[in-house]
Parts: C-alpha cells; structure tokens; sequence
C-alpha cells in the first residue's frame, strides 16, 4: 500500500463538507451552476477592503528590495508591532510584538499552538457541535480530542467542562463567533468559564491553557461586542486569521498571540516559533505580512454579512425551522425536520440546495447553512426550504 | 511545565544555523552590521526576475474579483497545469495537472508527503550531509530517519544506501544540487540508485518511494543539466519550490508532483492533498500561486551565483582550503583546518565571520558557507579566511 494506514482510513470517512462540495459538482454540471445554491461551504464572497486593494498596489509600483526574502520565523517585527498594539488598546495588557507569531492562517496557528502544548495523549477539549478539522490538528500533534455537550442554545455548558477536566486536560479550544452555530458566548459564561479554569489548574496542580479561536472575531451582528477573551484567564493564547475580516483565506495569512500573563510565556512563544518553523510552515507569507500591517482596524463591510443573516433567518423560522439566532460569523445552524439529518440535507438536495449535515460537525439532528454567498441565491433558495418545510411540517 | 516535553528537549538544542545567526546579531550590535560578514543562512540575495515583478503589478492594477479566495486544497488548475505541461516536457512522461499539488513551500511539500507517506516507525533513509530541517519534518509525521555515509566527494554511496534498506524503509529522500554540500548528483549514480530501489522494492514485496528534494533545481552551474529524477524510477515524488529560482522564499510557494508511473497514484495523492488541508497549510497562498504559473521557464540569473561560487572557491583553495567543487545551490562546504569544527568557526568568528559547524549538518569535521550575498561581502572576507588559514597551514 502506498499511503499511511492511519491517512487511509480518514480518507476513506473523509468530511461532510468535501462530501457535498462533491455533490454540488455534480448538480452543478446537471443544471449549470446558476442553478444550484451552495450553502455548504465558508468561502466569504465579500472582496477585500479597499484599502488592503490600495496597499498591494502601492507595494507593486514601488517593490522594496529584499521584500520576497526569509525574515524571522516569527514575522515581521513590523506587523507584530502593529498587531500587538491593537491587542494591548483592546485588552489594555502589555502586548509587545514579541508576544506575536504570524502564521500561515488559523489553521497554521492552531497546528503550531498544539504542536508547542501538547504530549503525546494530553486532552484537547472542545465545545460540540464543532468546526471538524479540530480533530485533525489536536491528533497531528499527539493530542486527544475530548467533546463536551454545549446547551440546549449552544452557549457554553459549565458543568459539562468541569466534568470533562482531569488530570490529561491541556487544552480547552473555544471557538467564538462559532462555526457552525454562528453562536457568540457571553461575557458573563466567559468569566464563569476563567474562573473554572483557575480553580481546576489549582486543584490539578497543572495549567490548563484557553486556546481562543477567534477566526471570525470580526464578524459579530446587533451591535454585540465580542468579549475579550485575554480579560478572564490569564493563560490564554489567540489564534486568527485576516481570512474573514479581510476576506483573504485563500492567503493563508493569520497569527497567533500569546498573554503576557500566560506561565511561561517566553518559552511558550519560543516554542511556537519552533513549531511553525519545523512543521514546515517556515514564515507566514512575506506580501500578506507587509499588507495587513496597517489594516488591523479595517474590515470588510460586515453590515452586508448581517442583512444576509437577517433574510435567511427571517424566512426560515417564517417557514417553521427552529434556529438558534447567530450573532456572528456566516453560519446557520437550524435543526433538521426529521430525525436523520443526512436524509434531510438529500430533500434539500433535491430542490439544489447544499447544505452539511449536522454529523458533520459532531450534532446529528442539526444541519449547516453558509450563507457568505450572493443575496440572490439566498432569495433564490428560499422558495426550496419552504418546500421542504410544508412536506415535513404536515 | 507549558510546553511539550519533547518540544522542550529539541528547543535546548537548537539548530546551529540559528545559534549562528544570534552570536551573528551579537557582532552586528558590536561592531556594525557593514563589518560582520554573515554566510550563515542560506538567504538569496537576488531580487526575483522582472517577469515576476510586471506579474505583481498586473494583478494588482487589474485585480480579478475572488483572486483572494479558498480554491481548492490542490491549488489552482491553471497553475498546476503549467507546471504539468513544464514537467511533462522535462521528463516525457505524461503528467497532467492532476499529478501537481501546490503547498506552503518546499518545506511545506515535504511535510504532507510525509504524512502522505508514513505510517509509524518507518524508515526515510538520508545521505549525509544533509539539511537537519528533514529530521524533524520526518519526525512530525510518525517516521524515523536513517542516515547513510556518501563518498569523500559527497556523491551517493550505492553500497551504503543498499546496506540501509531494510523492512522499515519507505522513503529515500535524495536532496539535489544539495544543501550543504552544493553537490549535484550524476545521472549515472541516479541510474543506479533507481535500479537499487526498483530491485530492493521487489526483494522486501514493498515498495520505497523516492522523495527528490529539488528546492535548488535551477541553481547549477558549468553548463550542468540536472539529470531528470523521473526517467530512473517509477515512485518518484518531486518537492520543490520557487524560493530559490524566483527569489521568493519569504513567499512560501512550492509544489509536490507524483510521478504517473508511481504505485497508486491517485490514492496518493488524494493523501497529499488531504495531508495539505489537515496539517493547517490549506492551500498554498493564492496571489503567488496567479504569479508563478507562467514563470515555470523563468529564473533568476543564476551566472550571478556562479560567479561568486567561482570567486570564493578559487581565492579558499588558494589559501590552501580543501573544498569540493560545489556545481549547483550556493553553498560550499570545506574541510575546517582543525578537526573541531566548532573551534574553527569560532576563529573564523574572531574575523567577524559566520559560517555554520559541519555538525549541523550531520558532518563534523567540515563548516558551511552560504555565499548568496552581495559579492563585496564575500571579497571582504577573504583577508579573514587567508589569516585563519596561514594560522593553521603553518
């Protein structure tokens, strides 16, 4: 066999979204792809800010020699500076660009900050349901998933974590504004949850680390205001990326940032460091460093992103769909109107319209709406769902 | 304890590039940067080809809506396509772009093919010298490494490569023009090495993939034609980059190719392309993966290189330096005067001169210079490797 046993056996279970980005292949060569509404996958249609437009052509007419070259495996001190400065305003801590490492995206951010923490066989836990590829990253680096049950809305169930921290417990990863509920935890679940987490690294003579994936940070509706995570846990580390709120993630451009009141923080960062250079990753991309410098305080307009979320929730309660309002990111996370999810998500298929099965994010029952797509397909879909509901509400 | 543990222990030995390049910050602060002459890091000096730069300028005065968003973990078929098509001439086997996976870098390439390729325990054989980075890519991802001796000329020992195979192999993986040496394998040892692997694959009823690290292919000098890895054996994977022929290290842009002839090769490289999203890289950055596709002829002016290479290796052989001529990468790698290796660049150190110990490169006994800086550097260090040299002659 030419492969990795361990990599056959996932390809052969490989993910939902691949699944029904597959699907849609193949309706979309049936029926021309106008004529299909893919909700399956987070691919933001919004174009960069314009200043970030500006920027890459400024840097073109005027090229800086050197500016395609190595530079630190950490990033340019530049745009560590400028990250850390913005960080420092928001969470009024002492970040210094050396409490920044730029990466090659989250998902680089996640792999580096996993590849720095874990021992082979520490626990990782994560709020279900959940972003999948958070398997991947925790097993790359010899660490084991453990998934606790969110509430019935999915904020973040207390109890659940408490009973899930034990002696194997490393790591807690947060995801918020969520993939795939689009749900925004509280402050107040957020204190309650820094308090918890101090008290049980006490009790277990251990730190337990926040891993805060804040990939959609920006992207937050009805005025709301993304709690800071660093204000409630000291041993807390960041990791974003500009692939939403600059609308790049084909760029691969993102960092990760460590408290300053993290233990050990030095050797933690420098353990970062290492991991982005040994796993290959070397230096986040040179071109997109030097850009996102200065556009720490820009955005694509997320206004846009809540009209569509106002349309599609609007209209599914209207057809009788039970969804959890999301306060942010580009998700929908309604439940499906019969038992199997995977069955639901094929009805809708069959009016073309892709969606993900809730399976697909640890939550059968449920199913996943991306909606970072064109306002007309969603309007253009919106007469599918309704089918589908009249067939089932019966 | 923050970080992982056998994180920690490799972190205590860092690699010697880098203790290098920190005792060279340390002269720099001390005596001036203009005054240090740092040939520790293998940082290309030339800018990349105008072609590139139009490129840039192009898109960024034309900018193509989507031009920033998610394609899929493969890459572009545009740019995948131009590199089939470069390739498909190259080696007048039938590549297409299905064969083609754009990654984060070279470094990025071996890491998926890697865990592609490997299950847990098995062996990548490497002939020594040879950049320490691979231990750690081959550790990441489950397997161990087996260094083998190469001939006093630092060309294949065939002899040492067949002793070294055994039931755990899986992968040789074969670094040409290499890094640290700047050697460039003949294509008769390269027959010879394809006939061994085909011979040995079917002897253990396994077969060995050779993983060709061809970062520095366009960097070769004396009218040189790099022999064509695919025309000597069927499971032959190609990982390289545009680091070193466009100048764009800093870019992190590079490619895998499987060969048409190799085992399974659609399973394999849905391995790849699956290793390529799960281990965080995604895609490779999408601007720079528009750039490159028409480039695929472009380089460089590699006689630049030559020309230093020409300067440095004669004015150190006249002082009575063994060196093997180097004919490709821009690296030398001399015989030290003294057998610590260590000792010895620190008196070339003393002549505010960085090199790097041949121990970090598995070769003690030997010192590393990386000469891709400007050539007023290089003939301003001469003075200093004449005086250590007549120290040591005498």
């Amino acid at each position: 066999m030419a492969i990795s046993r361990k990599v056959k056996s996932t390809l052969n279970g490989a993910s939902w979204v691949r699944r029904m980005f597959e699907v849609g292949d193949e309706l979309k060569q049936i029926y021309g792809e106008e004529n299909v509404y893919d909700f399956s996958i987070g691919n933001p249609d919004l174009e960069p800010p314009p200043s970030l437009k500006k920027a890459l052509k400024e840097l073109a007419d005027h090229p800086i020699t050197g500016m395609h070259r190595y530079m630190p495996n950490n990033g340019y001190s530049e745009t560590r500076r400028a990250i850390a400065e913005y960080i420092k305003e928001e969470s009024g801590l002492p970040f210094t660009e050396n409490h920044v490492v730029m990466t090659v995206g989250a998902a680089g951010g996640l792999n580096v900050t996993f590849k720095a923490l874990l021992d082979e066989g520490d626990e990782v836990i994560v709020p279900s349901p959940y972003f999948m590829e958070f398997k991947f990253y925790i097993d790359n680096n010899g660490g084991e998933i453990r998934l606790v049950e969110t509430n019935e809305d999915f904020s973040l169930n207390l109890e659940e974590i408490e009973k899930a921290i034990g002696e194997k417990t490393k790591v807690i990863l947060i995801n918020s504004p969520n993939n795939p509920t689009g749900v925004v935890y509280s402050q107040e679940s957020l204190e309650k949850l820094g308090a918890l987490l101090k008290r049980k690294s006490r009790e277990l003579g251990r730190t337990i680390y926040l891993v805060s994936d804040e990939a959609y940070r920006r992207i937050v509706y009805d005025g709301v205001k993304l709690p800071n995570f660093f204000q409630f846990y000291p041993h807390t580390i960041r990791v974003t990326s500009h692939s939403k709120d600059l609308s790049l993630p084909g760029e691969r451009i993102g960092y990760v940032a460590v408290s300053p009141l993290c233990e050990e923080a030095d050797e933690l960062i420098s353990a970062i460091v290492f991991a982005n250079r040994i796993l290959g990753f070397v230096n986040a991309p040179a071109l997109m460093q030097r850009l996102v410098a200065p556009l720490q305080r820009n955005s694509v307009h997320v206004r846009e992103y809540e009209e569509k979320r106002d349309l599609f929730y609007n209209a599914l309660t209207s057809f009788g769909y039970q969804v959890v309002k999301p306060q942010g990111a580009f998700y929908l996370f309604p439940k499906a109107l019969i038992d199997d999810d995977l069955a639901f998500v094929q009805e809708l298929q069959a009016k073309r319209i892709l969606t993900v099965p809730g399976r697909g994010f640890g939550k059968p029952g449920y199913f996943r709406i991306a909606y970072a797509v064109d306002r007309k397909k969603i309007e253009a879909a919106l007469p599918g769902f309704k089918e589908v509901a009249e067939k089932f509400r019966a």
